[in-house]
């Protein structure tokens, strides 16, 4: 079984991409819905959370896991891939280098929560892959609760991204990374404000395709993993909101959502 | 000592009350910033973490309990009384009982978060003491996020107080409970769209009035309390932003931050 998750219910729009890609397999989503967000909280705090989250799905019979959770990964990734067994892969990794392929002026935007633009993770990433490439951060710490709130569409969301590109824009950037889950759902806004020029990159599509790789390349894993369309979805605090709003992310309907508690796991 | 806790920093807000009226007593804070927020978390998860916060400042040395966050109050107070041993005071019932002295036309406007709306604790509160008594409520989840990025003066922030206040305009209250730590913060804002009829009540000073009165007629409880001009503060995420936007709350530096694993006590 292939284990996701994120510090909420943002990484669904990931899973969304995981099963377009790879339908055939098992695959069990975990949301920390209890302590959501981590965007705005410690490396510490975020790496033991991150570990156990990871353990939860690891004893669900997790084979690979797949971190959903931009802020997870750029300040928990390492220590997941040092602490776990199994193969982890993050959100970032797979999205810059896709912004690299795509950007022609080596101007590359990127936005994401105060976590993860914090973390300068792009930054570092880039500098290793190309480092004639210049990284644009801006934290859009306002975008996950307009998303949330379903305002995807009113005149104050649009104001409120105009301002967070206006420095983007002013950079000339050609390339721009939407680091955060949430970001997928305001894709045709920020397309519009961005304008046509600026390549926009998902981590959910580009996470997806180094899933696939990844298990196209291990047969050893490849066959660990259980073939089978089958989906389960646990949450550490399954309030009435949850599958609201994650079938928005999902593009499908959650069935059944199960409660976990994996503090101090 | 008087215990106070909060999800994260907002409480610091009811602190400051807290100081301007009981000038003479030591207060030790702490916030549940490493799980912050609550607002949108279910009744369970929020009064598991409403125990351990005010166990943890019991094993401190607390002798009477400020509930400052309201989600905590409206969810959690009942079994707080309940299981501990101590008095507790939250911030919904001086907040009520000050609107319902305070409106003309019996119509009064709260403002909160979802768990706070959802939990129509407002409602149960004003049938008790006044059943002529309407409640308005208005849930304005976007408020937390635009006040912890110092959004306070930004024309995005008044366009969306806007759009929350007009029903209860519409509705003709006459008092509005600011039913949320945070949103003392936008109290002039507020009063400039609401109009100057319509009377603010902020519970932070309502709250300190009853935890005075309380104090004043419970001379074994005055006793055990440290006459003592000492302030204390924990956190269970101590990342950089709590004093800086904490000081904002408090009105004041906060001097030492330390952490606190309040998780499972």
């Amino acid at each position: 079984m292939i284990g996701i998750f994120d510090s909420g219910v943002g990484g669904l729009s990931v899973m969304k991409e995981l099963i377009t890609t790879l339908p055939d397999y098992q695959i069990t989503y975990f949301g920390d819905t209890a302590r959501v967000p981590y965007g705005n909280k410690s490396k510490e705090t975020v790496t033991r959370y991150a570990l156990e989250d990871a353990n939860f799905l690891i004893k669900k019979g997790a084979k690979l896991i797949v971190v959903a959770c931009s802020t997870a990964t750029a300040l928990a990734l390492d220590t997941l891939t040092k602490k776990l067994d199994i193969p982890v892969i993050g959100v970032a990794e797979p999205s810059i280098k896709a912004a690299i392929e795509a950007t022609r002026n080596n101007k590359i935007g990127v936005i994401g929560t105060k976590g993860t633009i914090g973390s300068k993770i792009y930054q570092k990433l880039a500098k290793k892959i190309n480092p004639k490439v210049k990284i644009y951060p801006q934290s859009c710490p306002l975008l996950v609760p307009l998303v949330e709130e379903n305002w995807i569409k009113k005149p104050e969301t649009r104001r409120i991204l105009k301002k967070y590109l206006r420095p983007l824009k002013t950079a000339q950037v050609d390339t721009l990374i939407l680091g955060c889950t949430h970001y997928p759902l305001l894709e045709k806004t920020i397309q519009e404000i961005a304008g046509k020029r600026i390549t926009l990159i998902s981590p959910g599509k580009e996470t997806a395709k180094a899933v696939q790789k990844l298990i196209d390349n291990n047969s050893d894993l490849r066959k660990s993993l259980k073939k089978k369309k089958k989906y389960r979805f646990y949450a550490s605090d399954t309030s009435g909101e949850f599958k609201q709003i994650g079938n928005r992310f999902l593009g499908r309907r959650i069935g059944k959502l199960a409660k976990a508690n994996v503090e101090n796991l």
